[in-house]
């Protein structure tokens, strides 16, 4: 299995104390050493990093988790490979442009028989599961609709696609469109939401505490979001199974 | 205008060298401080990175300057802004998905009512007229084979496609799906092949000398190209005019 994280914040805010924390599930606190990946937005634009090395001794990751780059959506994704050899085309994130929006998404899990289904438009450009899983479902929005829908309408689209493919295994999935950050819970995903007045927290897989309220203003609101609790000192609340949420703005827009 | 890099080779060879000098260009020894970008194609996989901040004083440029990542075929730009802002969004090189391959594209010039010509399927994210045109060449190709075609059929079609715009502007392009590098010379292109001898270069915008001697094996064969020349000492082959060329194995496969 794999480990997701998801940040969503009203301000641009770096990632760099949670990815800090994930990192280190890449081969050294946990065994998902196949490789890592992270899409950061900055409006419309997207950028994405990706190492088939593990993160921990990524040089990559390294850079990003000192470099503050500052985003309002990240998904994030460290591997442990099940289907799909370790390779840079199978490191997650996937992206895809849809509408013309530019759409990321991370899966932890396995789904069975999925690759029978068929591919329209969208192809896999490598081996897993979760690629072809993903350009499934921009295939069905795209035959859904020419240009990008009313919000909610995306929002009931997004829930019923993602609750078909769940049907066929584990799909915790991470994705967004640049707008809001989208998330799927089939069997793991806690959250949290950071807001004023704000506490200090300290991370579970390394000794790092970071006080928000040196880092913050009072108006931001961020909410992170990943298959496991990342820190030991704040409340972590479990999305219920088989349930689709979204963020944006830093908080639940829908679920 | 914006300046362009690309190189293929026949084994996985760094870029670290060719990109010192073209990143001195992106606001200390030329004027193009509108953000650059750079595609390292690893067999089917293709990592990107972007910054809309000018390259000579980037982080993420200076990481790439002296972190050695491997590829086969390398896209770089660096820019300077006539259509669209300065965002990331508007950062060469684009990057799409057709075929199940990893499509990259980068272009220095301007193509005067692009953004009239209808786009299909694949549409652009920013506003620059650079990412409408690569989008109309996509729904071309995906318009004209469902799949990938032979390799000569493709090189004709992208020869004639890339004729088509270039009535319309200056386009000098570079291209590629993760199998070759198309390079098509509106009025800039230059490029050489380093083989066996080896010699020393040095660079032109910044007082650095390689000895490929060191860096090479005797079997291995680099080609670089680029809108001007990026070496003093080496003997560079302008492309002519409006001509189509195209890179596979480190060596001129088409052209």
């Amino acid at each position: 299995m794999c480990e997701l994280l998801g940040m969503n914040a009203n301000v641009p805010t770096d990632i760099c104390f949670s990815f800090a924390g994930l990192m280190r599930r890449g081969g050294a606190t946990g065994p998902h050493r196949d490789g890592w990946g992270i899409a950061l937005y900055e409006g419309k634009g997207c950028r994405t990093f990706h190492d088939p090395k593990p993160s921990a001794h990524s040089e990559i990751a390294r850079f990003i988790r000192e470099y503050p780059i500052k985003s309002r959506i990240v998904i994030c994704h460290i591997r442990r490979a099940n289907r799909g050899r370790i390779a840079l085309e199978n490191t997650h994130p996937f992206t895809r442009e849809l509408w013309g929006r530019s759409w990321s998404f991370a899966h932890n899990g396995q789904l069975r028989g999925i690759k029978k289904w068929p591919n329209a438009h969208f192809r896999p450009i490598g081996t897993t599961d979760s690629e072809h899983a993903f350009c499934w479902l921009m295939d069905q929005l795209r035959e859904r609709w020419q240009d990008a829908p009313p919000q909610r309408a995306l929002y009931l689209c997004l829930a019923e696609l993602c609750g078909t493919l769940a049907e066929h295994g584990v799909f915790n999935v991470l994705l967004s469109d640049s707008k809001c950050l989208y998330c799927f819970c089939s069997t793991n995903l806690v959250w949290l939401t950071r807001r004023a007045p704000f506490q200090a927290a300290t991370l579970i897989d390394e000794d790092l505490t970071v006080d928000f309220r040196k880092e913050t203003t009072p108006h931001d609101i961020v909410t992170v979001i990943a298959t496991r609790a990342l820190t030991r000192d704040e409340r972590w609340v479990s999305v219920e199974r088989r349930k689709f949420v979204a963020f944006q703005g830093g908080e639940l827009a829908f679920g």
